[in-house]
């Protein structure tokens, strides 16, 4: 018997993770819809609760991660089919100078603390690099629980984000090139960015063109079936693609559910996916309290770098993207500044490229870590309160 | 850019994975729907065609063999939603009939082939346990395209499957044993069977009659939204539960759709799993195309005992059952037998578990997979055809 056991444990074992992930997220979830708080935060902090970090029921690992990932990608995919190309090109200025600014001052703030606490060059770029990136993930969460993504603010984030993501992989490219080899390799960086920009033009252009003139592509006599099968595979395909330029995957999935909702015919596609974006999601938002680590922050020392990094990062962010956004009037912007804090799993990302290469320790990898769970935990309430201000909406 | 994208490049690599193997076996599904041919079959072969037996873009690995498992376990949960208990009562005695003399005569004669082949006791004890298990999933997915599930014979084959797989357990408990030890724990044998028969009884009969006594439990204005997620839930967890007692997670899921089903308000919930039961089960059938591997068949005498491995899996498994349905007249009694035929993923698991003993060398676990997967393909036309005839149907 056992060795028929230990065979089959690896389906046994990856089942029960499963299990008892979404069933303590959905737990979650369910305790902070009756406290009237965003439920994402339950999950996140279930994610916490059964994560090495308390009980150390379930350890975050590679199955885990492809399903956190898939959660996030699925959740864009939901925020890119509610969105239209039109939507994003009214606040291009907007949303180009929030991703500008908010990408600035964070990073030439994380670069100052760096230099405050006597970090090399490479690390000091790090902490700057990782500082940069927002999680849209949480924000968009918030913003369709809230039932304000319609909102003009609510596009500017989007579309700030994918300024964002472009800025933070040209970034982080820039801090990994310092601390591989000790310099920047102009040409391999403009390529990147070259790269990025023409697949988010290509696709978004392209791509809209394509399934406007031919619709037919998704749904027809063609397939027997429903859509759902098509549109995934695309929203998959731009993911992987996004993935495999060093991209977010979420921004291909983004992409793709905006090129998809062209079509004018996005709502029985809504209608199907609904249930993936309801089973994928949780696993995002618990896999981020999977991964907070309490052992690396023992000591008053790394407690205060804490408190101070998540204050640069607060800060800085919200500055930035508040700058970025004024012309909208103060009430916006301030939604603007608050909606583009989260780091999440993006920070985290960064972070991990750091640790993997040498560049960012243990306890400052904890550190950063936690900063971005704390971002995450911060913004939902705080957004929450500021839609339900009636003056505010749009 | 070298260093971000080789710390991204898990998470890309996995996405491109998932969308060739998705796109794949959606392309073979559609073709295969054109020519009128079971769609299954299809999506195998899109399996084989992008694995390693013929393109090898895509590798199995553990990511892909928990999408696998989870196509399984979405595509039972369906079958057990269309299920009640009172339908598996009425073909008891005939299911029970057909999975013992459907286990015994496989066994049989895959230990006489181990012996006439000069195979040790433990290697001939692990081929008659390979011959044994039924692929129930196989076969339930072509029973719902052909629109037959309700049928009595259909019935009757879920049923067997359930008993086929205690049965299956028991003997690959002793293979394993003889293998390990060179004997049998009668004691751990008695108490596997115990524990396995006790939960199908506990859930099927306690399950059923706590949810009809409280379907509250699974919708109601207690949870806020749609009982998706808790459905899944329940799916999730009985499925990882029968994986952690040695069982197939499919008992589980297939035992969770059954008591939903009870609650008699299951089709909302019905029309919610439809995208988790359109999204995963291509998965399931294309990396059973996945795992088959040409190299190690190139001789002529590995050919020569694979088509005798698979005659002798065919003529045993149909006569078994046949024989153990022949009170439900020939040509009922001839769609259950056929319908018991398919080895699937079952086979491929146990000659695995052979071969990580050392028990099963590399030829042989070869040949069962492959004698797996022409089981599995040779059965859904025949099937069809069954079905056509209009005398059989019910």
């Amino acid at each position: 018997m056992s060795v028929l056991i230990a065979a089959s444990s690896g389906v046994a074992a990856v089942l029960t993770d499963l299990f008892v992930v979404l069933f303590a997220a959905k737990l979650g979830d369910e305790l902070f819809r009756r406290l009237r708080q965003p439920t994402i935060v339950g999950e996140i902090l279930a994610g916490v609760l059964v994560g090495p970090a308390v009980l150390g029921l379930v350890q975050p690992g590679d199955v885990l991660e492809v399903f956190a990932e898939l959660g996030v990608v699925f959740l864009l995919f939901w925020v890119g089919l509610e969105t239209r190309l039109s939507d994003l090109r009214e606040v291009g200025a907007t949303a180009v100078s929030v991703g500008l600014l908010g990408v600035a001052i964070p990073f030439a703030g994380g670069i100052s603390l760096g230099a405050a606490l006597g970090e090399s060059t490479a690390t000091s770029l790090f902490i700057g690099a990782a500082l940069v990136a927002t999680s849209v993930g949480i924000t968009s969460a918030v913003l369709i629980e809230l039932g304000v993504l319609e909102r003009r603010a609510s596009r500017t984030i989007l579309g700030a984000a994918i300024v964002d993501d472009i800025l933070a992989l040209l970034l982080v490219a820039v801090a990994a090139g310092v601390a591989a080899e000790g310099g920047v390799d102009i040409v391999s960086i403009a390529v990147t960015a070259a790269v990025a920009l023409a697949f988010v033009a290509f696709v978004a252009l392209g791509g809209t063109r394509l399934l406007q003139a031919r619709p037919a592509l998704l749904h027809a006599p063609r397939f027997s079936e429903s859509p759902l099968l098509p549109a995934v595979i695309i929203c998959l395909g731009l993911a992987a693609f996004a993935a495999q330029i060093g991209l977010a995957a979420i921004i291909g999935a983004f992409l793709a559910g905006m090129i998809i909702a062209e079509t004018r015919e996005q709502h029985p596609i809504e209608e199907e996916v609904a249930p993936l974006y309801a089973f994928f999601p949780p696993f995002f938002f618990a896999f981020i309290g999977l991964e907070l680590s309490l052992g690396a922050l023992g000591d008053g020392r790394a407690l205060l770098l804490l408190a101070g990094v998540t204050a640069l990062a607060v800060v800085t962010k919200f500055a930035g993207a508040y700058l970025g956004a004024r012309r909208m009037g103060r009430r916006e912007a301030t939604f603007v500044g608050v909606g583009m804090v989260p780091r999440g799993e993006v920070g985290i990302i960064v972070a991990g490229i750091g640790n993997a290469t040498g560049t960012i320790d243990a306890e400052l990898f904890a550190i950063i870590v936690a900063m971005s769970v704390l971002t995450t935990l911060i913004v939902p309430p705080v957004l929450r309160r500021l839609a339900a201000a009636p003056a505010a909406r749009s």
